[in-house]
């Protein structure tokens, strides 16, 4: 493919308009998809127990194999907004249905920005009206829609993969926005990954569970899910032939995790004030949890985040934030690198030189920390950004 | 008792000298504790599987009812050093009880301080040889010890209790060093409370832990356990009378909890870069451990930190950092009290003044947050601290 071109999943228009959900007057804040045939459609949710009214309604509706689309507003989440924010996300979804002619209950709904403020109803209105006027199938229509769902992000995220599977060309294409959480009250994950392959609801559900599992639930911002953290999967079988079955669905679910993974890493490179993008390899675990809570441990660690903001190559930190997961290991099973720097072997700090850790933290933007431990085979890929001034004045400074 | 006066739990000797365990050349930086006669001894350690090696010696020893001493150095933890630091550890126990013509194995050792470096023996056992000819059972006394256990402290940290129980006169001492973590690697935290009553190690091993449940499990500074953290209690009988039991055990054990959370409020309130000590209230829970969880998790989000900070009365972040600690609940069930403003109540936003909020945080230092449940009866306190510009600097430009 060109370098710009995505490929696009066939079968779907989308869309995206400002309509004054929220107050910048030239950014768009109301998106729509549509499927042109009833899609199997499934979805991943926060586990926050403050629930937003739209994810509540969409996970009711999940899963399905005809859904119609999805609609989506920015600068408003929804939540903690009582029955009136039931209310109002069953209408947003009744509008949308409306619009394009589709049945009600096949449209799913999902919001995110402030909290504890009722939606603008009759913005949203218009705004359901002229979106559904201007819908694309192409590049610059998933652009519009990109950029309609973003909040304090600052560019929009877009992945795409085209595969051939069981004789049918397949296309895959992922949006999402990011987890910064700067606003009022906090900003949330969402993703969408429109399919043009033929899969039922079932194996859907699988792989995208896995591919959560293994992107968006191995990044780490501040450590906060929302109450609107959503990923949804459809797939509407525009490409032809029958449900993906046996390798071909195989080789589709490691496609999807492939854009899940450029979603969720996306995510992290655009959280607010970072200066360092940390990649955390976590290998030799017992398990795959484990890998995954080790790592994500680190990725919390504020102390581990406030040294590579300062390009301190403190082993110290991320041997003993290793130790705080709750994973059994022995030290003399844990070696440490820092790019490839060997900072800690088999339990024992390595005379390495600390001019070069720190010369590597301070001209690398992406760093990499690798925990290899001697216990197994499983591993787990990880993101989190640093911590620095930035953060805190973005975080502090803003009050509602 | 007057002002200024502690109780000094009887049959103890006290001292803390400097020998150069790091390097300012006038803090001190070893402190020993001595025990006149055999004394019922037990412990809570770290729950870091990277455990220092005075931690892996001290527990080994414990519980007993013969300890005699504890030997403590600050500015090096001896931690991450293999072999060499389980020696050298040992020589520590060693030389103090020789230096107090007491057995070997009836002496206690913990360090603080930096990681995987080697202790300067040397100079420690010169500063054991000092520090045993300078011993006293005076408020003087404790302060040298005070002082020598502490590392990057603003200020000494001890509380003490005095209580009739069983017809006997007992006098608990506490002292403690803080846990926040600014050091090349880190600090710990470390607490000893020296009593006078008679208690079997069994009962006082149940009492420690319960008081340690309510009191250092419930501070959290950057959420990170360290290698080396450990609370030692000691009863030694000096205040006569047959060990403790029944109502006399209990109100004890009460004033050990008082001491205490004493001493870990005061941690908290000495954090790093702190600029406001933060009260966290669960009420209402099903289960303490409930309570404790929902605490922690607010205790810890970065959100919920910086908010304060920037003295914004941010109820979303508090009630969705809630929502992220893993304890079922209902939106419904939740009520939110900033300081006497009643942010949200069972679920629902409140329409309060947020320009009194930002003022009840801008003017004062300790700030208090109330969730108040209706799942049940279970309550737990816990304290935190902000997160702003000094945390991150200490933090960031403080390298190895």
């Amino acid at each position: 493919m060109a370098d710009n071109a995505w490929h696009v999943a066939r079968g779907y228009r989308l869309g995206g308009v400002h309509c004054g959900v929220r107050s910048s007057p030239d950014r768009r804040d109301l998106g729509m998809i549509v499927s042109d045939r009833p899609a199997a459609a499934v979805g991943v949710f926060t586990k926050n127990r403050v629930v937003a009214a739209p994810v509540r309604l969409t996970r009711q509706r999940l899963p399905t194999d005809s859904a119609r689309g999805v609609i989506v507003c920015a600068g408003n989440a929804n939540a903690c907004t009582g029955k009136q924010g039931l209310h109002d996300a069953a209408t947003m979804a009744t509008q949308a249905a409306n619009a394009v002619r589709v049945p009600d209950e096949a449209f799913l709904v999902c919001s995110t920005g402030i909290i504890g403020r009722p939606l603008p109803m009759d913005r949203i209105a218009s705004g359901i009206a002229a979106v559904a006027t201007q819908l694309g199938d192409d590049q610059s229509a998933v652009e519009r829609f990109a950029e309609a769902i973003l909040t304090t992000d600052t560019r929009i995220k877009v992945s795409t993969r085209r595969l051939h599977a069981d004789g049918c060309d397949v296309r895959i294409t992922g949006v999402a926005k990011g987890a910064a959480m700067i606003g009022p009250n906090m900003a949330t994950m969402l993703a969408f990954v429109l399919t043009d392959a033929a899969v039922a609801p079932n194996p859907l559900q699988t792989i995208l569970r896995r591919a959560v599992d293994r992107s968006f639930h191995c990044i780490s911002v501040d450590g906060h899910s929302s109450t609107n953290d959503t990923v949804l999967l459809l797939a509407n079988g525009a490409s032809g032939g029958s449900p993906l079955a046996g390798d071909a669905l195989a080789e589709y679910g490691s496609a999807v995790t492939d854009v899940c993974q450029d979603l969720a890493r996306a995510i992290a490179d655009d959280a607010e004030g970072i200066s360092h993008l940390v990649t955390i390899d976590v290998e030799g675990m017992r398990t795959e949890q484990d890998a995954r809570r080790v790592a994500q441990t680190v990725a919390n660690s504020l102390l581990v985040k406030t040294a590579i903001f300062g390009a301190d190559p403190n082993w110290g930190r991320i041997v003993s934030a290793a130790g705080n997961a709750g994973v059994a290991f022995e030290e003399e099973d844990l070696s440490l690198w820092l790019g490839d720097h060997l900072l800690y072997h088999n339990g024992t700090p390595t005379p390495f030189d600390e001019s070069a850790g720190t010369a590597y933290l301070k001209d690398h933007r992406e760093v990499q920390l690798r925990l290899v431990f001697r216990l197994g085979s499983a591993r787990c890929r990880f993101w989190t950004c640093d911590l620095g001034y930035e953060y805190v004045r973005l975080n502090a400074e803003y009050t509602t």
